[in-house]
């Protein structure tokens, strides 16, 4: 499948990575084209699917700098997180009665958007075998044919379907967003950031 | 123990029932008193130590009702959720930069607030193993003696000490509240709210 990922930090080259060893056709996007990496708008254009790996400051200049037309129609799979750590302590740039995930999908209303991915560290996002156990991996979206794209698509990065849970609708994003908080808190208590969180029942 | 309990709804309900079954001297304290219950001014003063289980809308005037001179030098566990169920979604009535935990400790300064408790079902909160694996409980608190004593009493509950993961100071209490809207979304998928999660590493 072509694919297009916007954005090149550890987030990006982790998903990129992982799709081209899947044996997708994967275009990198840059704010500044470079080695091995295009314009955004060129790996949006590239991709029947497109990855949102940017930073969640830079988001929605990313998206606006891919072109709304370059990706309508598409399956846009959101895994930012609208993280400020610019005060004290870390804060969210966005919360409770909003997303990032839904302000993509209103800057990019013919998009697609599925937020995806965004509740753990790069590494288990693409390798979830990394860690032991039945955590899981969130999807929220409003497309329902986009949503059994990207559980196809973590599927084939290793994510067994009774471990996907879907959260509905794309305001499922603001809870997802939002546990990222607590998931930095638990970092000190899980030793470092290869953790992911079970759900017993 | 002397143990008051503000609120009579069923997470008060879940914790009184608990604490009496485990031996100790527990108040409940009500708005209004009636049949086993004390106005919440009682229940503070009978208390060595004090929960908080009123409604994250009625909690800062459950504790001024309580007064602060009751409360002051006190353990006071907050059990208490800021839910906003007035619109079309679930929402919090604090967030992202604050918490009803630290709001609690500035109205009530004299008292050693401690977060605990609030992310999952009341029955679960006082019978761990109504649910199977290891799943997990969070404390947030300024004050290290306070927490100490909260979590002799979560092991009294059958919280074993290494399912208790202890978030550092009171601003834990925002991931511990925001943590909750993604339970909310949750219940779908666990099949009803008897569900918690655990932490894989």
């Amino acid at each position: 499948m072509r694919i297009g990922v916007l954005g090149t930090g550890m987030v990006g080259r982790a998903i990129s990575g992982k799709l081209a060893e899947l044996g997708h056709d994967v275009q990198v996007g840059s704010r500044t084209a470079g080695e091995g990496k295009v314009p955004f708008a060129e790996a949006a254009a590239h991709g029947e699917l497109v990855f949102n790996c940017t930073s969640g400051r830079g988001a929605l200049e990313a998206l606006a700098a891919a072109g709304t037309d370059n990706l309508a129609g598409k399956t846009l799979i959101d895994v930012s997180n609208p993280l400020d750590m610019s005060g004290d302590r870390p804060a969210l740039l966005v919360a409770n009665t909003d997303s990032l995930g839904e302000q993509i999908q209103r800057a990019v209303p013919e998009a697609r958007v599925v937020k995806a991915l965004n509740t753990m560290n790069c590494r288990l996002m693409v390798d979830p075998a990394a860690v032991p156990g039945d955590h899981v991996v969130f999807v929220a979206g409003d497309d329902e044919p986009a949503k059994a794209e990207v559980k196809a698509l973590l599927g084939e990065f290793g994510w067994p379907s009774h471990r996907v849970i879907d959260l509905g609708d794309l305001s499922g994003a603001r809870s997802m967003e939002m546990y990222v908080m607590l998931w930095v808190r638990m970092i000190p208590f899980a030793g470092g950031p290869m953790f992911n969180i079970a759900v017993a029942r």
